[in-house]
């Protein structure tokens, strides 16, 4: 266990950052995400930058002022999204061109006009330019890909420069090429950042290839800085990799889910909509002390879905993230009392044998 | 003033009644409905009783609990639904004969089943079943829905019974017809209920003629007991029909304008996706202490509404909420002092000569 400081407050470590991709989380409210016990969240800049555009960031002073969260922010640079969702990309050495997903307008952004980016933004960490690749990929695709991602990794740190109230993580790169991970991480590491991203997971690939990049990754990463699995994942995907030296996650899935009226509990997964949670007057669950959980049944979570009603959304969405919150919570106490194994196995148990799952 | 005492609680008049369709305010969590100052919601038994269904309700223990609302509930008694939105129905002397908008499945409710059904919910404060008719009418029809409304009122008062937990208002029909609107308030008068609504009004008529008929029908009703203008609507329709002797409002139209985008504020409406607000970090209203407004730019507003986020239509919707409600504390606060007069006067000028309106 452990803790990141930042200017905008401390986070403690494992720590999952509930995803605002466009400078909000969606469906919740900022306050009601805090309540839930987030203390970062990750944004895109890859999307504000496309929309609403720096201007009015920039006007408004910074991210956190703009979208009301006073806590810390953890920005992505871009890397994945414009591998994920961009109409065209052509890697150069330059820099990456880029149609956006929105309007078709074609973009040139360099690893310095990303780190400038975030700087505007005043996010407390952001990420360098990357290339990430799908999977599967070839040895010589992943290894051009690592390679540019470190060359971009030290005009970035350069480009950054020192500063009191931004840090940098290394990302490393390598696909499922054991060699190119460990050659990947000895890399960064001699970039001396503060804290080391995994990044070009959960892609495709099968869970234990995941597992064991992330083993082989975080082993090499230095213990005392935060090793950030981008992109991670389900909740037991979460605790496998904090059995495996992980400490920071983010994620799309609890919002994600709750949209589509999946809410995830003690005992595995939900889905509300289930004609079997009619008349089913207990939460979602009944170990959970998230605000839907006190307040609301499954039956009226399932009504509330039924009739297409936006709160049933909201609801499960929030019950989602503390779910996930929560899960770090404990994780966090059970390491603090060196009980994670026990803890481990007891989730995984209670998780996978669940009914219905 | 007044005040309304209900076994969930005071209300205090006049006052705006949030509305619940689905047993849900559309878009917002009951904790930050409260927060804004409701003191009671409406539902509709049309709605519930078509989906979910009572027998859910009926075994969480009514509406209140089902819902997680523990205030005051006034639940509408479906006239108007059946009215307007059934796919079929056909008026009998026993009830009403009427076909789901939902699944197009064939209903027949009579008055004692509608007071039944508002029984199992536990609402405080229950409306008969009525006729409703279209604007505009023949005097045979206007006329012919009154004489039904009343037959139907007598019988639903009866079926009530005496009740220490609920109360029934009658409904005044009689569509623009001068003479039967004072007719119909005078038999609910000699009903002795302990509140009265004015229904049949905003059905498609003019403003002037739904002032007209509130002031008629108003002025008739006793001024001890709550008076109940239903459907009513845009913040100077309320303020016209306070000064008309109304002190009980629902409507839509704080959510649904939300919605869409609609922004209410003491200065007028607003268009958040106007490109005016792209750079204008200035609240909705600077005038409004919401939580949206504590905590969001119309710059970030307008975002959301562009980026197709949910958290846009949400913190518009709590915005409108909010406005709907301090309009009714200012409007109380302002009978407290005398001074309602000068008041409207003041709000009728900032709000209508709102650039932009």
């Amino acid at each position: 266990m452990g803790k990141l400081v930042t200017p905008h407050g401390e986070v403690e470590t494992p720590a999952f950052m509930t995803v605002g991709t466009h400078a909000t989380v969606k469906g919740l409210m900022f306050k009601d995400v805090e309540e839930a016990g987030a203390q970062i969240v990750l944004s895109n800049a890859y999307h504000v930058f496309l929309r609403p555009g720096l201007e009015v960031i920039k006007k408004a002073g910074g991210l956190h002022k703009f979208m009301g969260w006073s806590k810390p922010i953890l920005t992505d640079s871009g890397g994945y999204q414009v591998f994920s969702l961009a109409l065209f990309r052509k890697m150069h050495y330059r820099g990456v061109e880029f149609q956006s997903h929105i309007d078709g307008q074609k973009h040139f952004l360099t690893p310095e006009d990303v780190v400038e980016i975030q700087k505007t933004l005043g996010s407390d960490i952001i990420m360098p330019l990357d290339e990430c690749v799908h999977y599967p990929c070839t040895l010589e695709q992943a290894k051009s890909a690592m390679e540019r991602t470190f060359s971009w990794a030290k005009r970035s740190k350069v480009a950054l420069g020192s500063s009191d109230k931004q840090v940098m993580f290394g990302i490393v790169q390598g696909a499922t090429y054991e060699a190119l991970r460990k050659e990947a991480a000895q890399q960064m590491i001699e970039l001396d950042f503060p804290g080391y991203a995994i990044g070009g997971v959960s892609v495709g690939e099968s869970s234990n290839l995941i597992y064991n990049i992330l083993e082989i990754v975080a082993g090499i990463l230095p213990e005392d800085k935060p090793r950030y699995a981008m992109g991670i994942g389900y909740p037991f995907d979460i605790v496998e990799a904090v059995d495996r030296g992980v400490d920071m996650f983010d994620c799309v899935i609890p919002t994600r889910y709750g949209r589509n009226g999946t809410a995830f509990t003690s005992q595995g997964k939900i889905i509300i909509r289930n004609s079997a949670y009619t008349m089913d007057l207990k939460p979602l669950d009944e170990k959970c002390g998230c605000y839907t959980c006190r307040n609301f049944s499954r039956a009226y979570l399932r009504h509330l879905f039924n009739a297409k009603e936006m709160l049933g959304l909201i609801l499960l969405s929030l019950h989602n993230v503390y779910f996930f919150l929560d899960l770090m919570r404990k994780i966090r106490a059970a390491i603090k009392e060196d009980k994670f194994s026990a803890f481990k196995t007891e989730f995984m148990n209670n998780y996978h044998t669940a009914a219905g799952f």
